[in-house]
């Protein structure tokens, strides 16, 4: 077999699953957990002792450029972990461990600038790293720098919300405007300013998550990373052995970004947000949690957007207003290190 | 300020230290910690209830080549992240997390030769990884392949030994041979054979130091990685404001690393280890926790080598035989890319 790793190995879709299959589902055999590595979930969760179980979530971030409109990749490490755990229903971060890897020749004033923005969304949070390492690369042996971000907290036992926790009848929210992070960041690299509305949603979004928790029952929750919502939707259908009916014209999209993506050529339920969330919703919950939601500034434009069904099971049916198709999950290279 | 990274700053030594200072300790505040970031030991150790704590430790490996005498990239990154939680006195690992990052164009092979790897050494160490990540870069973005393993343990509130905690009096144990990981690995690089005898020491060693534990008081730990033996001694020396004096010929060093480092004109206490602990412990148990050590084949060639003195505060005296002179940390590039 002389199978090489190519960019969609790393774009979230059936060719990084198969790749996570080879080198980590089949080596790791599940150790005691609630949710452990063949869940594919955003962590994993073990029990500890009768009362508590640790949530785990790791993430490297090798995007470019480091800075880039409404971000920058230590606000993206922050809260791409800090969201991962608020994934799990841990909202409230124990420790995170910051790992830098850096290209000799790098000004330390972008470190800096970098780490002082971790901070920031460390306060934004509630989190703090209290742990790191530090390592460099020759010149030309890695592109100026990369950051692990692991998260550790600690949830009540059975505390925690899978992403394949859905039930036929939940209906689906979405926290906030999509596609925002992937259509500004390739709009930016391919020189466009489309007047300068658009930027990344990157954010932490633990609070957020926490007012839904206490607003309702959220029995699934996943955030739209790599492969944006349409990858996570077929994700959370497919777990769940449920179908998922979505009406179009209640997913929230930006103006910019909404044209932007016409003239890029690229759908934005396909690509990254990095500060929204996509949960599942008891039915007779829907209306407190979304009041919920809306009641925080990130997440004015949440919605609820479609239902839970009993129906083309693992599958994702959107109404168009014109009529119905399968809602897929964007396959191939897609944007490489956008996250 | 226009300084940039160089590969000082990667080494362990000082220069890293100022780094870390700067983007790191800085940065994050202390929470409430039993051994926070400030205290830039192995790992973090938080209080999760009145009887237990969490502690975190991680690690980026960026070690070229990937496959090396007696281990590999994999091998290293989970043995480095199960020896950072034992030198917390964590010895039952809870949780990995395996993040990669591979560069476009590497075989899929190589990523499961060094997945399997992995595994291996979970086994031996008892740990599973429970969740992880998988990045791409370019061709030419990005040296083959990084790995970073963030490690999690739960300890019995005030379980933990923390690399500060020597006292006067007690003894300092090393666990076995010093030098075998930097020498061999580059004498590799150099292409130089040495008659094959030479091979990384990379293993997991938990088992050894739950032994060692439970056959005395461990007063303080720290694994000999970057910088070597002579950097963790004066460490442990500096953090605890005592001075260390220091038998040369008691320390453990085989022939040929011996050997290798004068051909290479490398000090084998100046290069990493990455299956050896150094610790104090208590004058009276010394002599078991010794035993201890010396039952279990990864600790074979452990020995007493020296001993903590209320003189020459921070430092470490070498008595060479011929006289005594102070034993410093290397300072500079050292080896880039040792782990
Ligand atoms: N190298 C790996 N080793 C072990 N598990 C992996 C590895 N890569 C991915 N996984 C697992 O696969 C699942 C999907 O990973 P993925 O990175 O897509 O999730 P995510 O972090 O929520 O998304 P994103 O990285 O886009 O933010 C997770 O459960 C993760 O733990
Ligand atoms: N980028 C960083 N952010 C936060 N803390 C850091 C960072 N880099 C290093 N540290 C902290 O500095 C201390 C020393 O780190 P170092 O990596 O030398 O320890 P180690 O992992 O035991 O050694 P090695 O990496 O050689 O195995 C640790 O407490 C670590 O948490
Ligand atoms: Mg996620
Ligand atoms: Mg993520
Ligand atoms: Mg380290
Ligand atoms: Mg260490
Ligand atoms: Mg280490
Ligand atoms: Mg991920």
């Amino acid at each position: 077999d002389d199978e090489v790793i190519t960019h969609a190995h790393g774009a979230g879709g059936g060719q990084m699953t198969e790749l996570v299959d080879a080198v980590a589902v089949s080596q790791f055999a599940d150790a005691a957990a609630d949710v452990g590595l063949a869940a594919l979930d955003d962590g994993s969760v073990q029990p500890i002792d009768d009362d508590h179980s640790v949530v785990v979530t790791t993430d490297s971030h090798v995007v470019t450029p480091l800075f880039f409109r409404g971000g920058d990749i230590g606000r993206l490490a922050v809260s791409g972990t800090v969201n991962d755990l608020a994934m799990m229903g841990a909202t409230e971060p124990l420790a995170l461990t910051s790992s830098l890897i850096i290209e000799a020749g790098t000004p330390q004033t972008t470190v800096e600038r970098v780490t002082e923005s971790m901070r920031e969304a460390c306060e934004e949070a509630g989190a703090t790293v209290t742990t790191g390492d530090t390592k460099v690369m020759g010149s030309g042996e890695m592109d100026t720098l990369a950051i692990n971000t692991t998260g550790v907290a600690v949830v009540p036992k059975g505390g925690h919300v899978p992403d394949a926790g859905l039930s036929v009848g939940d209906r689906l929210i979405v926290s906030g405007t999509v596609g925002d992070h992937g259509i500004s960041l390739l709009s930016e690299r391919e020189g466009f300013d489309f007047g300068g509305d658009l930027e990344s949603d990157v954010q932490p979004v633990n609070d957020l998550v926490r007012a839904a928790m206490d607003a309702g029952e959220v029995t699934a929750m996943k955030d739209p990373t790599r492969g944006g919502l349409a990858t996570v939707l077929n994700e959370m259908a497919s777990k769940a052995d449920v179908g998922i009916d979505v009406e179009e014209r209640s997913v929230p999209v930006s103006g910019p970004v909404s044209s932007a993506g016409e003239v890029l050529g690229i759908e934005p339920f396909d690509v990254a947000c990095e500060g929204v969330v996509v949960m599942g919703v008891a039915s007779e919950d829907a209306a407190d949690v979304l009041d919920a939601l809306r009641d925080n500034p990130k997440g004015e434009d949440a919605a609820i957007v479609g239902e839970v069904v009993d129906d083309h099971t693992g599958q994702v049916v959107l109404d168009t207003g014109f009529g119905r198709r399968y809602l897929s999950p964007p396959e191939g290279e897609q944007l490489p290190r956008i996250c």
